[in-house]
């Protein structure tokens, strides 16, 4: 029965499939239920700070049309102008030149790691068809580089650790020749994922406390606001609310620049890999639920 | 000579190690000249425009000045006050509420995605601190989300694929059966780097296309600034100068908050995806420029 054989046949595909589709959707239907809870629990947290804003600003708007016997409508007009200007990074206080060499620099670096914070953006046609071509490469170069890192670190530990392995075994007296020629590789020293998953939170951690040290010198912000915009930089989040280096001009200027660079490069690589090494451990925990929901499943 | 052997053996490994290192640093060194060639060029594009918005605003700030007979410090005091409240997301032309439920929606998308517009951020320390928690998990769930989209696309080509051969096989009359049999899995039917590349990138420009289509009807965007929109939602860059969904009122503003949602959440698992396979083959091209380099060596 050719045909019989064919269907029983083809049957162990679908269920594999199936299990691939379970996991996917699974995963789905957490991370809708994960916005959910976020969109709530913002939505208190932040909710009355916006009301107070909002009356904060139309007392303030109220007083200085009263104070100055100014039409509103007029003002308005040039606050719209202002709307302008402050996306294009004008502002009272005057900001670092946006397209100069190292601003767009410093641009470019937001693009090709996905942070984009958006304190520069170019207005240009020219210039937004160019980003497009020139994001689509740099973005995905930056991709292999970060997984290029995660790799090295992998690589390094695995190192490390037969290192440590050899040190005991010859310390132990047991002949460290041998071992080594039997593991010859380090394909036997992978450390595990939450081996992984600890390095990489414990350099994050230092990266992020090291360059909040830096930030809350440098700049106006306080030691928690810093560790903030380490978060959202370093996870490529990038809102731009807070953004380093913004400032016309500051002590040591070059060698700001030149850490800040580098803590972000630090900083993105090891939350980068901290993210993947995450969704390893949560893809482990997915099939971990899979497995109990279909355990008494026949085949 | 236990030492000599040593040596020896232990040399596969720095090779191997050097190889790997040899493709990271030159890795690095590419992207280090890419931002410096991106940097020259958006440069050059983008600071005449940059110098007339400063010219702009400076006569604007002028003009308002002179007759309004208005002081200019007091002026200033009022437009530090609505720097403020423009980064909270106050305009002249009012904005949809930033804490809403839905408005909070948005936000936690923007966050997990990582694409971080920015049209909206926490300002409460609490909320600042929740954030980073919920960043942390969120954005590891959704990598992982986003590399399970990309295997189901590679097993449904695949899966595609093994059914267009089958069908020619039956067609020229060799027995489909015999073929299942052998190729009972899908390993066989892995498509090639290129052939996904094309496949994605066609998704990700229909998906741009029609999402750019909908942005030019319903925001006051022409179609190359949707376009444009899309392609910097769609790679997480996510600066923030054009965000869709952010007026107070749209006509069937429901119908195009979900049509938003779906879009951006198929425009970020194409060019996501799109991105990882496109690192692949600069990976290739990197060991491929490594063999050029390197055919001449002893080992
Ligand atoms: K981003
Ligand atoms: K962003």
């Amino acid at each position: 029965m050719p045909r019989g054989r064919d269907v029983s046949n083809s049957c162990c595909l679908p269920l594999h499939l199936n299990e691939d589709n379970a996991r996917f959707g699974l995963l789905a239907a957490l991370i809708l239920l994960y916005l959910l809870f976020g969109a709530v629990v913002f939505s208190v947290l932040e909710h009355p700070s916006e009301l107070q804003a909002h009356k904060r600003w139309d007392e303030q708007l109220a007083n200085f049309t009263e104070q100055n016997s100014i039409n509103l409508k007029s003002l308005q007009v040039l606050l719209r102008q202002y709307e302008e200007a402050f996306v294009v990074g004008i502002r009272v206080d005057k900001l670092r030149p946006r397209w100069d060499f190292s601003g767009a620099f410093y641009f470019v670096g937001t693009v090709i790691s996905t942070i984009g914070f958006g304190m520069t953006t170019p207005v240009t046609v020219a210039g937004k068809i160019f980003l497009i071509f020139y994001g689509l490469l740099g973005c995905a170069g930056t991709i292999l580089f970060f997984n290029l890192f995660l790799e090295r670190i992998i690589t390094m530990l695995a190192y490390i650790m037969r290192w440590c392995h050899e040190r005991q075994l010859r310390r132990s007296g047991v002949g460290g020749e041998e071992a080594r020629s039997e593991d010859d590789s380090l394909e036997g020293w992978k450390p595990s994922v939450y081996y992984v998953m600890l390095i990489l939170g414990i350099a994050a951690l230092l990266v992020a406390c090291c360059a909040s040290a830096l930030y809350s010198a440098m700049e106006d912000w306080d030691y928690f606001e810093s560790f903030y915009f380490c978060f959202v930089a370093f996870s490529t989040i990038g809102f731009g609310d807070v953004v380093s280096s913004q400032r016309e001009s500051y002590k040591a200027q070059e060698a700001y620049r030149l850490g800040n660079c580098l803590f972000i490069l630090m900083g993105v690589c090891c939350i980068y890999s901290l993210f993947n090494v995450i969704s390893i451990i949560i893809k482990q925990t997915l099939n971990w639920i899979l497995g109990k929901l279909d355990c008494n499943r026949p085949q």
